[in-house]
């Protein structure tokens, strides 16, 4: 089977240009398929401030108010996902930047308001393949947006991490699926303040026992949970690093992070 | 020939949700190949005062800074073209939204400083015909924000009206292209008060003679140097008229507004 590279970049990154700029190169000189997507940065919470627009979270994740979906639209789908097409064009990727309203590519449900009411936020429950398959043999990179598109016609807002997830499902099985959750730690690590406290590997069981011992928690939590589903639903390595370790890896280096199991 | 049909809506459309719903409708029911380009609307400049962003215009025309660039960007590429491909997809049809950045699909040289300075402003030089065709054969309908790209991987602001008579210009020759600029009168009036004053067709001696007695000005001068450029460059039929008029054309009526000869 063909490899396939599925990268998540995060918001931190985004907001820092010679951080992005350098991942962007070293994303755009990797040979063979690959899909970008990322997520949102603090960017849009700078903005929703300026406009008064009220930012309201629950367990690290966002409540998507309608005039939030419209500035995540403008900020996600707009700006941050054209920066960086028009950066990976300029830098020889072919990337073609979307959202999942486009061409239906990523269909979701809005999630029930009970227990919570996260609002405009969508559950992907279909990724179009097809649509994503003729880019990737056209040889174009597919740069994706955290936005959902519901079948009544309205934008909704979805996890990044979800969104690397559902691509890596559906894929794996068609190529042998490498999936990348970069973020600024070089991994899952016991001590957060010890980057000699790193976890080569993780599996399920030792997972549950640093859930019960709340040595992961918060943001990390949802992250691990998408890594682990995608490794469940076919996926031929998740690794967790940063930027640079995973580029490596890609490139063919022994991996630094953590490997899912 | 099989036919094209090129749609371009102007901002004012885009801030008016029921007219544009029926446009859109009606557009989702035009069966066959078809395009669609949309300019901008004022909700940026709305934003621009929010975020205390001058906006600054000559004859009609945007100056560009880098942050109205990045606004447009937003607003044009993000919240406008991903709201009209949700509708669309939500109506049947298979949008799938493109800023010039996307695929590289506009091509630009950002505009000489000399005699004006219009900042990050684009001239299109070539269009991505290709991909757009792949997309056109498989079914789906590009929808295209007025934003290019520069090989230097900027963002550039660009016209509606040259970006609809530049894809016009790719595809004639290929197909029988028909262009549409749906505005918010029936065509060209020699009394804008008086409908009854409609010019049914333009030839380029007339429009001439009109400049010269100023019976046509302003935004219609570029509109129309567009429209003469698409037809000089094999258009098969360029009308400027209503939305609700152009999409009859389109299903076979005879035509309402002005057609350019």
């Amino acid at each position: 089977m063909e490899k396939l590279f599925i990268f998540k970049i995060g918001g931190k990154m985004l907001d820092h240009a010679e951080e992005l700029e350098a991942f962007l190169k070293g994303f755009s000189s990797i040979q063979g398929r690959k899909i970008l997507v990322h997520g949102g940065g603090i960017f849009a919470d700078d903005l929703a401030k300026k406009l008064d627009i009220p930012i309201t979270m629950h367990e690290g994740r966002r409540i998507t108010s309608a005039p939030m979906r419209d500035l995540v639209t403008m900020v996600y789908g707009g700006l941050l996902n054209k920066q960086v097409v028009a950066r990976l064009q300029a830098l020889g990727c072919d990337a073609i930047g979307l959202s999942g309203a486009d061409g239906a590519v990523l269909k979701a449900k809005r999630r029930k308001p009970e227990p919570i009411d996260y609002g405009l936020v969508g559950d992907i429950f279909e990724v179009r393949r097809d649509l994503l398959e003729t880019f990737i043999n056209h040889g174009m990179t597919p740069v994706l947006a955290p936005l959902s598109w519901e079948a009544s016609g309205e934008i909704l807002n979805s996890n990044a991490d979800g969104v690397a997830c559902k691509i890596t499902e559906a894929f794996s099985g068609l190529y042998e699926t490498y999936l990348f959750y970069c973020f600024d730690k070089p991994g899952v690590l016991l001590d957060v303040e010890n980057p000699a406290s790193l976890l080569a590997q993780l599996d399920r069981p030792a997972y549950e026992s640093l859930k019960k011992q709340q040595l992961v928690k918060d943001g990390m939590l949802p992250k691990l949970d998408s890594c682990f589903r995608a490794r469940t639903l076919g996926a031929h390595k998740v690794l967790l690093s940063t930027p640079t370790n995973s580029l490596k890896f890609a490139a063919g280096a022994d991996y630094v992070g953590t490997l899912i199991h």
